[in-house]
């Protein structure tokens, strides 16, 4: 057993709470002994950044271990710049809380010894779910979770002409652009009809559908895995309940679950989600023991619900939090929106706070509005639109959620939002954010300022629409209404939505009399201001049954066809 | 006169808060005759578009007035798609408020006549100021307000060699930069000691000079104009009280006044400002009349005095409070916080709120903290630096107001904290922002948290530093000190501050006894982290003089060394 000095911090995990905690803690107090014990012989890794590596953005793998100036983060680098022991290749087997000890086990020299804490916390992050089917141990196929997986599945992708990922969260859609921008054709499975299921609402989902195959992934939605096959132990293909699909190599991306073994074994207690629970000081069930990261499950700062949603910053700022109670400054996490964001090639997907379906089966009262436009003033060169999607409480105007899909500026108006959300702001307050406007960066009314005026209009019986997703469901019903596109020719020309009626905004006011009085009209637009306007046009002419449809072509997730 | 009908709302002045009231109010109110004057020929232009024409971004003038779908918005697209009466080349040249009449004057034909209305909304936008100096009305000497305006100082541009731009605010900058790229030799020449003197601090402002300097612009700061002179009637050159510089052209930017003949002529309150005061409704000191636009002042949300910043953005907003009211929907516009953003060459210059000087002259006591760091992560391509600073209240931790400065994505974090700032966040709520993170868009403990953080350590009595600005001076006035670059060898040998002892971060906890115990230390890195980590070292061996240089290499904005 370890001498035992002044004060010992044991922190188990040594990624990024782990390592933020030992940092953090260590510039609070500079006399208590700090020693990371990691399974892993690399740590500080940002694992995050992997599936870039694989993608070929950086050639060095030791740049994800890196500091921002170029120096390793390795053992040496704590020991000697932080005043930190690190142990790679060390893994806590047993926790002893009545003797304040932690058993360890050394990879390398299979040795065992015990070592003594007067606090732990655990970071021991996540582990990758492997699905339940056989071939998952065939050569070929991996999760990605270290750098070690990283070098694994960058060699297979130096020769890999066709490749499986299976599962379309955040890792799989980070792999399948990885793997397909560097040629491979990808084949993308996913169980449930949509990509970030959990994350995204459909019609949003449904643009993503669109970019992945117009870049070439043969993405399959609703299937699910049945089994793997190889030859001489490596992988061949993937087989579905509803097909086979060649596979060089196979990315498996069905989820993570919290790294529990430890606490449990320990009888630390263990929340609903299945990750650790702690307080808002970050503290398990045993007082000497925080947890942080992965590990552990978070509040919803808008449902209140514990959730577990295992993310490198949100393990960044508890790291901070447990080193702050470790060093006797009391500090709490107030809890997450869940936001995310992922590059999924031209488009950037992003989403904070809750869903409409997450809405609805919360027992809110969720009104929703959809919002395409310009990233920046329509004149200035690179404009690109996005999509904004807001979820609203229809009583108290209350922003709940928003997500957000394009090619253009995404991750500025979802950062808003999560903030805008965080403070709890409503409608608004959103629409009269005094936001900096100049051409390059925005519209003199960006497009968040006009989602929250559509909001608003929606919510105040001004302006009455539907969702794309609404719309194409009643042409699947065979509804009866008129559908009118109300663009300019060469717009029509360019683009259109099979089934709609062409009838530009300019001839409307002339046109009036050639409309049916009493069948229901859905006109749109190129997004949804000139649907807007036909809506209130037709409405002062005295048609009763009219609804514009929210999001035009740019928010229309189904087939276009285009020319003519 | 002509015949009155129902109900009419005259609206004087078609740009952004006149035509915004026009659009809005048709849509809530189908009726109502809308008229809009305007003395112009040209309405409903993007008047920050301009000097971007004029750098040529984009090559039809027309643009500025088209919709993002290309339809011009003249008078015919509003008399047929909104059903709004337009009069352009129309002067408003009398109200008398007891008759509800407007006087016009019709430049075109010369002719007059008085309108009646029910309700007045005055739009009449801002004026550029000119400086009282011989040599104004030289040709070739022009302010930049409208499309007229555009058109002229393009059409110098294309013969000019060397330009002189007066002022360096907003416009000032734009039209700095839109001539600089096209290869003009610019002088621009500002009274102040700093570009956007009331925006921001001066150490921000500083590294705004440097990239113009950078970009081969003759900065003349602390100069005032003497006198503009020229040959056969055409501008030659300009004088200042320090020097003469050569101009084909000048472009006068020492800004702009609320035009306000109109409203003083009608009897209605003007504000402290000199803009027309208006309540939260947007209504003038007369019932029936509301203004709106660049011609009324605004309540700075954090100081809660009347300010006048003049922005397209605000005037959009407030036309849609004045709709809003004129329809019988209360409406009110709850303020701004002085929001800005300008793009200089390659820098992206932004603030919001309150600057550390408007905070002391407000009689708070804020701190400040100046933090650069990546836009996104370090290994992702394309990562670009900002340097934020963030002022806040010592007393009661909130946020009062930030400027942010730098290559990289600005515009991002400038809308996050103008949204914190009006939902009254302090920085510890800040810090835990659940913001979008992934390697392409932001680092795990993105720049924005960084500076939430070091802010909260100066709070909190963890990170004692100074700014840049304060360092500076204090070598200025050779106070003693050891100023400690803790930077690799290999970035020391790149770029230097004079005058600082290299000692790397590395080697510091081994050297500690060469170091002077008594002497006050200023260690400093490239953003600021490994200075502070310098600071808590240095501490924890007892020294007890020690403060970081806030901002590092990144945020010096004075001379640096470079090579070895």
């Amino acid at each position: 057993m370890t001498e035992k000095t002044d004060r010992r911090v044991v922190i188990i995990g040594g990624v990024a709470a782990g390592m933020k905690t030992a940092a953090r803690l260590r510039r609070l107090d500079p006399e208590a002994e700090i020693m990371v014990i990691d399974r892993c012989k690399e740590v500080s890794y940002g694992a995050c950044t992997l599936p870039y590596y694989i993608e070929g953005l950086f050639s060095d793998l030791n740049d994800a271990r890196k500091t921002p100036n170029g120096v390793l983060r390795d053992e040496g680098f704590f020991e000697r710049i932080k005043g930190i022991k690190v142990r790679p290749g060390t893994e806590a087997v047993f926790i002893d809380r009545k003797k304040k000890q932690v058993r360890l086990h050394c990879r390398t020299q299979e040795t065992e010894e015990d070592l003594a804490y007067d606090q732990l916390v655990l970071a021991t992050g996540n582990r990758s779910l492997l699905p339940p089917v056989p071939g998952v141990d065939l050569e070929g196929v991996r999760a990605l979770k270290n750098p070690g997986d990283a070098a694994t599945l960058a060699e297979l992708a130096t020769k890999a002409r066709s490749a499986v990922v299976v599962g379309a969260g955040l890792i799989g859609l980070e792999m399948t652009q990885a793997l397909a921008t560097r040629g491979i054709k990808v084949t993308l499975i996913e169980m449930k009809d949509q990509v970030l299921a959990s994350a995204l609402d459909f019609g949003m989902a449904a643009l993503v559908h669109r970019e992945l195959r117009k870049q070439g992934v043969d993405l399959k939605l609703g299937e699910s895995l049945r089994k793997i096959e190889g030859e001489d132990g490596r992988v061949t293909q993937v087989t579905t309940d509803a097909g086979s699909y060649p596979a060089d190599m196979v990315v498996i991306a069905i989820g993570v679950r919290p790294e529990t073994t430890l606490a449990q074994q320990a009888g630390l207690e263990i929340g609903e989600t299945g990750a650790i629970a702690v307080d808002a000081h970050m503290r398990t069930s045993d007082l000497d023991i925080y947890a942080a990261g992965d590990c552990v499950e978070s509040v919803d700062l808008i449902s209140g619900r514990k959730v577990y949603v295992p993310l490198g910053s949100t393990a960044n700022k508890q790291g901070r939090v447990v080193a702050d109670n470790l060093a006797g400054r009391p500090a709490t996490f107030p809890g997450i929106l869940g936001s995310l964001i992922v590059k999924v090639f031209g488009l950037t997907v992003a989403r904070t706070g809750l869903s409409f379906e997450d809405a609805c089966l919360l027992g809110r009262d969720p009104v929703t509005i959809l919002v395409p436009g310009p990233d920046r003033s329509h004149v200035y060169p690179g404009v690109k639109p996005v999509v904004i999607k807001l979820v609203a409480d229809r009583a108290d105007r209350r922003l709940l959620g928003a997500q957000i899909v394009g090619p253009g500026a995404v991750d500025k108006r979802i950062d808003t939002l999560a903030t805008a959300l965080t403070l709890g702001a409503d409608v608004d307050q959103l629409a009269n954010l005094d936001l900096t406007y100049a051409p390059p960066y925005s519209s003199a009314v960006d497009v968040l300022h006009q989602a929250a005026n559509a909001l608003r209009n929606k919510l105040d019986g001004i302006g009455e629409s539907l969702d794309p997703v609404e719309v194409k469901q009643r042409m699947a019903e065979k509804d009866d209404f008129l559908f009118l596109d109300v663009r300019s020719p060469a717009e029509y020309a360019e683009v259109r939505i099979p089934g709609a009626v062409h009838l530009p905004l300019g001839a409307l006011r002339a046109r009036l009399k050639d409309l049916p009085p009493n069948r229901e009209i859905i006109p749109f637009c190129k997004q949804s201001l000139r649907g807007f306007e036909a809506q209130k046009i037709l409405q002062a002419a005295g048609f009763t049954r009219v609804r514009y449809m929210e999001g035009g072509i740019l928010g229309w997730p189904y087939a276009l066809e285009t020319g003519l």
